[in-house]
């Protein structure tokens, strides 16, 4: 096999991994600027996030066609076949974060009628800026190269699940203290329950690329606990 | 090329299409399982629906598996890529919605300390009904091969969200009224809210079967509706 032939697969590939940190680059500003629309009831950040997810969508499409059109085309075996397959993957979960940010984005409008008390906004704003630290960090570590900072990155997530358990009882207290709080109260739920499952996307991810580094599975799989569906009221 | 390596193919993506067939039953079953776990608290049967949940996981790893080797080995062209690529994307929505059911399976603990009111019962029965019915019904039409019966199959999701909506509704004047049903439907809105998204990969299902089967995007796609994320409250 020719020199030619086997940049030519690594062209295509690095192509395939420039989607990737787009796709990466992208999901990151969505979950900023979606919390960050919901905390300050920007309506006009929100429409921008719900408008970016349609780029998201299509990053995937396009990498998706590449991606199978590589792998019917130069039939690669082993590593470079878990490389592509391993791109499929995470580009399926980034463009699933795109999706949740885009849900959080659309519920501002909801949440916004009312204010959030100052405590629970501290919460949501701690929760989703360990998310993004996740989210951002995931691609980074995907590109470095670095594989034993993905099985940290992986294990932070917990941290995510204790803080989305907190604003979960929180929530459920201000409910209960005035049902006028009950419908936006609702709304940052659905929103907060969207950060920790973008946090198990962000797993999924860095499972995924350790598995193309490496051709190794995580060991000791951590599972991804919400640990609010056993969660009844505290009294 | 000779007659053996096309049965050969054929063969092999008969296999495929026959795990999407075992996923599509699982996926029913476990959807009904949990609802009617949900709606009797019957953890049991709760319990039997979460260990099905790895069933379904080991399925779509199977499947993904012979997929991308038939696809690396055979370099399927026009139709048959299309096809392979389809199960692959079927296969992975199918595995969402065992997740989906999983999750309110999980969720049956923590409601069924209370008990639900009777309307609020029926709403969630009938929704889960739909939802029932589009789940079987997606992947008998794929196996028919009947594209026009997806069609109308993908325009009844509509009917899905207009329940959830009404159900959604039902769940905020019902902790409204008592803040000690705050905790019970804070789940039962998961619930309800995983039932709706169940009908959306329904939809993304029924578009993929489609597309394999015509070669065609399914004409004037239909939002994915859940107008509950622009909900308030009632009065």
């Amino acid at each position: 096999m020719g020199q030619h032939t086997v940049t030519s697969f690594d062209d295509e590939l690095d192509h395939v991994d420039r989607l990737i940190r787009d796709m990466g680059d992208l999901a990151g500003s969505m979950v900023q600027g979606s919390t960050r629309a919901l905390l300050n009831s920007d309506t006009a950040l929100a429409q921008r996030v719900i408008s970016d997810d349609a780029v998201m969508d299509a990053k995937q499409r396009e990498l998706d066609d590449r991606a199978i059109t590589l792998i019917a085309k130069r039939q690669p075996m082993a590593q470079d076949l878990r490389a592509v397959v391993g791109a499929i993957r995470m580009a399926a979960d980034l463009e699933r974060i795109g999706d949740l940010a885009k849900n959080i984005a659309k519920r501002v409008g909801a949440v916004g009628q009312s204010a959030t008390p100052r405590g629970l906004s501290h919460s949501i704003e701690a929760m989703s800026g360990m998310v993004l630290g996740q989210v951002n960090g995931v691609v980074d570590r995907y590109v470095a190269d670095d594989a034993e900072a993905l099985m940290k990155l992986r294990a932070d997530d917990e941290k995510i699940d204790v803080q989305y358990t907190a604003v979960f009882r929180e929530l459920l207290t201000y409910m209960m203290e005035d049902p006028r709080n009950i419908t936006a109260c609702t709304h940052l739920l659905f929103c907060a329950k969207n950060l920790e499952r973008i946090g198990d996307h962000v797993t999924n991810i860095a499972e995924n690329a350790y598995f193309v580094m490496t051709g190794e599975q995580l060991p000791a799989q951590r599972p991804k606990l919400d640990e609010t569906s056993m969660t009844v009221a505290a009294d």
